[in-house]
């Protein structure tokens, strides 16, 4: 089934450790795409400026992502900069230009408004509550949010609650939001306005998954060389929601099984750059890792190991 | 089979959120003995100053704890006053009086010589060396440190690590003694220096265990209350020595559901203060919990949650 996605589309310089890349393709909607297209036909609504290499997005477009909702305006695209110290965990912005993309209104096009699964990417919760209004009754209505709306947009987040059916978050913003410490009460004072699934990334702590009775739990793949972290949260979503679409099922299994395939693909976008290892990889690629994941987790059956 | 354990038997004065606690039983040895003794006999080496509570170690002796090697030195007992904040995650220690500690030379008992299993508690690794010159062929020797001795006994540390046959310590000391940030390249590291299995605890973020071609991952269960997490380490360590001697098995597959034990029993230790969840428990609760810890990470068999 396929996937809407509304996200930022954007130009991404960082500095990690290890190397440098300048002015590279980045954003919420572009990491997310190129994640889920692995497992499903994907329709991107976003904005570029007039200076964006739309060519760029050609190998996106080659694994079936449906760009005819990439909006091209007058002016600068939205650009990050960033920068990651040693230990990873967290980016130290240097500088953000949101140049058209602070005007950023989505416009779904008719041809996605029937879209089964919507991933509402992280955006000002106003807009996501707007693009839920010209959609026509998708069966799983997914999103993230960030720092920024639950201190600016705190009422209209909490509203769009009630229409979502799984957020994404990280622990810290799970905190901010609820102002619960405790990841489990955090977990249910989301669950208390609205979601039926909130899943609280940890980055290389792994995430959660909660229900009203279940919790599940799937690690980060230890990886010995990270790379860039930029994108992690949004190929986990690419994954997650991916997943989901092309199982067409919703039941715990499946959605504790989307959480695996998250942590895949977030442990694929650190290996380099921007989006080029999600780029690289194929099936078998996707298949050997979850392999290693199910070997990093068991414990019930007898191992050979 | 029998688990010989030397470490500190101490009196803790801690402030969490929740509560304060005046000089209750604590220390590394108590907490793992606590916890091991509900798998298998645990004989404890370590040592108190004329004015502890003796009694008060009563519980431990009833569940099988044999203190025969408890020393009862002239002078103060070691006493350890922390208080947590609101996050819990790290204790902030308000004072240390190591008393009798400082001079203690474990003495282990005769009787105490042939434990096949042997767990040396964070001490000194001059004093952990000395151990085992006066065990016999124990089948498996595993070991704690902590940054102190990281820092002031580098190099006898180093040495103790080929005796070892699993080295358990957090991802800070896993961090500063092998001086790589990446935790697969600190655990590399260390298995090239002796231990064939070593456990970095990540507190709240769960445990991995590495062997030459082998991880692991275990979660820590997510409790909506964690009370006081002092001795959660030690409680972890006891439920995973405590279960391989129960199961008297090496292997890969033991030594994993070992180190789900060994978060159950941490799990267990930071509902209540000093041992006191961990005397209250019995194999029902274990075993529950163990069910719980199961369908946390399940998401391979078809579920009805």
């Amino acid at each position: 089934m396929t996937v809407l996605v509304v996200g930022s589309v954007a130009l991404d310089s960082v500095e990690t450790p290890f190397g440098k890349a300048d002015e590279v393709i980045g954003g919420s909607g572009t990491f997310f795409a190129a994640s889920a297209s692995h497992f499903t036909k994907v329709q991107l609504v976003g904005v570029v400026g007039s200076d964006y290499p739309f060519h760029k997005l050609d190998p996106l477009r080659a694994r079936g992502v449906d760009l005819a909702g990439v909006e091209r305006a007058e002016g600068e695209s939205f650009r990050w900069r960033g920068r990651y110290r040693h230990d990873l965990n967290s980016a130290e912005t240097l500088e953000t230009r949101l140049g058209v993309f602070s005007q950023f209104r989505p416009k779904i096009p008719d041809a996605f408004k029937k879209a089964p699964f919507v991933f509402l990417a992280n955006i000002d919760p106003r807009l996501q509550l707007d693009v839920l209004k010209q959609v026509e009754k998708p069966q799983l209505v997914a999103c993230d949010t960030m720092n920024f709306w639950i201190e600016s947009r705190r009422s209209d987040l909490i509203a769009l609650l009630k229409h979502v059916d799984v957020l994404l978050l990280n622990d810290a913003e799970a905190r901010q939001l609820t102002e619960h410490n405790n990841l489990v009460k955090a977990a249910r004072w989301i669950l208390e306005r609205g979601p039926k699934h909130v899943v609280i990334k940890k980055g290389e702590n792994g995430a959660f998954m909660f229900t009203a009775n279940t919790v599940f739990f799937a690690p980060a793949y230890p990886l010995e060389d990270v790379f860039d972290p930029t994108g992690a949260g949004d190929s986990f979503a690419g994954g997650f929601i991916g997943y989901l679409a092309r199982a067409g099922k919703l039941d715990e299994t499946h959605l504790r099984r989307a959480v695996v395939h998250g942590s895949v693909m977030g442990s694929f976008a650190v290996e380099r750059f921007s989006i080029q290892r999600l780029m690289e990889i194929g099936e078998t690629d996707i298949r050997s890792r979850l392999e290693d994941f199910r070997r990093l987790v068991a414990f019930e059956e007898e191992l050979t190991a």
